[in-house]
């Protein structure tokens, strides 16, 4: 196989977008199938195929329609966050290579159902955690596999978004983070801060999530937003929102190392994910973007740091990661800074050749899982809820 | 009175650097005793004050000559951490106006006992936290009361210093860190960072802080250092450290804001107390010391923002706090960029003409009570732990 017959269930923005600014692009794929509940939505990227490829693709309101092995080498799931789990499962049961665009989970148990879909039907599942192939996600990896760092001892991550135009504004777009946060409260996108960390941290390769703590503010920036915006305003005027502005998570490790995580997404802020990991011998800070090694400054921290904001910078020339190497030689292409082609490329690739996936069903299940474990936290007034051993089932 | 008669008690790194670099040029101060366990400590200081004045201070080991409000109008307290709120119980009790230096406290029954000595006694007391004198803490303050930043939500802090030279060689100085950091664990620092948010967040001033919970990673950053120091290896070769290399706090308020403090000083770093304020309507973050304001930036927040790194300091002509505004014209002066002056000119201020203390022995208590508070919820694996309420004896 040299070109994979694609499936794609999901046509929102992330599934339109995905397929007309990359996948058509991308010579390892061909899409002849697609689908989404919303018929326009069908029509609209049916067309879009079309007039790109001269073949118009199968398209459907009906998932269960796309899952045919015969058909299709490969299937992508970007729907919303409630419906993941269960069609993953089901396209992995019908013995078709899954990739699964991220998102939190709603309980424990889809994740479980997640991870035995998986090993019961042997099928190739990847998780498509694009922030795993940030430029600094993976010199800052390249570098801690160095050594560079020493021990690894804490790691920070933030989904800090200001997306409070798309959460109430989002109804035109048919979007689903409007009901998650009029209807919850947890940490509801964790895997794109997470997903970097954790393999940094070795989770799921002798190391392991043990239990995690999770704290919500109240939740007064949409509402306020909502009040200094009229059109808005009329709509939201009497409405009330159930997701905490900022939620923050601390997680422990069985190596003793720590995780905290925020999710900061209706106060106004410029975007981070604020990747931080500390090591033994060096920090990396993704908000002012340096690096503090302690062969470089030493232990006397206590001088003016300013100059050296930005600095990871110079640190690219020697310790790019690999595949960012060959990336940049080739000529960065893609969204979200070339994320999302390092991510399908890999999707790709390990489907054509199979081997270990790059972020698998133990990893997805996991990182998902934080999302209803910080809930129950959140419910019990922040008491600390244990992870599962998605090994063990 | 115009010239307080001051007595100071310890006379360590903080006290006679304070006495040396500030208090011998303040007119408001004039140092008449001094005390420490260590008498060369006191013969030093005695020396540093007569070549200064001409007058030699009355010097003793024994802290209880110091406390005779016939001969001193005030008394300032440096010793180490743990004897921090006994001298200053005795103090009060002897109707001494009494200013407390910074740190956290071993048990909330001291707390109690730090408030009970106040209220019996009557007398006047401020804690010393110089950070809320900090330059950029009290314009975001400043800005906080105009209404800048809206409501606040939820607000960031630490106490980010690389002490490992300090905790490993403090012996020669007698620190006491080094105890500290071998026989506990807990959030052992909280009051740089926490001081100012307190103040933004209305803490004990119609708002309180009710829970929180603390995590701890393992301590590798001593040992790991060690090993890289003949020097220090010599002496710590086998030793075992107690004190997690990060805690991280997360606090819930009355109101529904939430604080997340990390204590982090075993690691390498830059200096930093993280202050990060966030409201319904702007951010401040002091790691890249940018403010966002929602009328300047607006909702979208997906672009470039590197550019705006540091911008805060163009705030500065519109907004530096009237405190600062006055001491910028008649010139800083003073250790720690002038906030070390300001605390020690506002104590003077108060134990001259009395009123509200700036900063009151409820706010001393519940800050310092962060410490014990977190080494209990460490201990019960990061279960919350409530605040006791300080005005309720």
């Amino acid at each position: 196989m040299e070109t994979i017959r694609l499936g794609v269930i999901g046509l929102g923005g992330r599934g339109s977008s995905v397929i007309s600014g990359l996948l058509l692009g991308m010579k390892k794929y061909r899409i002849v199938s697609v689908c989404d509940i919303y018929p326009d939505r069908v029509e609209s990227v049916c067309e879009t195929v079309k007039n790109h490829t001269g073949e118009r693709p199968f398209g459907t309101v009906d998932y269960s329609e796309i899952l045919d092995k015969d058909k299709i080498d490969a299937v992508l799931i970007m729907t919303s966050w409630e419906s993941h789990i269960e069609i993953a499962c089901r396209a992995m049961r019908a013995g078709i290579p899954t990739g699964l665009e991220v998102g939190g989970a709603y309980n424990i148990e889809e994740c479980f159902e997640l991870v035995k879909a998986q090993r019961e039907s042997g099928t190739r599942f990847m998780f498509l955690e694009n922030c795993c192939y940030g430029r600094y996600e993976m010199m800052v990896l390249n570098m801690v596999r160095m050594g560079l760092f020493g021990e690894i001892v804490h790691c920070d991550g933030g989904y800090q978004h200001d997306l409070r135009d798309e959460i109430l504004l989002g109804e035109e777009n048919r979007h689903y983070r409007l009901r998650n946060y009029m209807g919850r409260n947890c940490e509801n996108y964790p895997t794109h801060e997470l997903g970097p960390i954790a393999k940094i941290l070795n989770i799921n390769n002798g190391n392991r999530m043990l239990y995690l703590t999770s704290m919500s503010s109240r939740a007064s920036g949409l509402n306020d937003y909502a009040k200094r915006h009229p059109e808005i305003q009329e709509k939201f005027g009497t409405c009330k929102f159930s997701q905490g502005d900022i939620v923050t998570t601390d997680i422990m490790c069985a190596d003793g190392a720590t995780i905290s995580l925020i999710l900061d997404t209706t106060l106004p802020r410029p975007y981070s994910r604020r990747f931080t990991v500390h090591g033994t011998k060096g920090l990396y800070c993704e908000d002012s973007n340096y690096i503090y090694l302690d062969t470089d400054f030493g232990a006397d921290s206590h001088f003016n740091w300013t100059p050296q904001w930005n600095n990871a910078e110079k640190y690219l020339e020697k310790y790019e990661h690999p595949i960012w190497k060959k990336f940049m030689e080739d000529g960065v292409r893609g969204g979200h800074g070339g994320m999302d082609y390092l991510v399908y490329d890999a999707f790709a690739d390990y489907v054509i050749n199979g081997g270990k996936s790059p972020i698998d069903v133990y990893d997805a299940a996991a990182w998902m899982a934080v999302t209803p474990l910080s809930a129950k936290s959140i419910e019990l007034g922040s008491a600390p809820v244990e992870f599962p051993d998605f090994t063990k089932i």
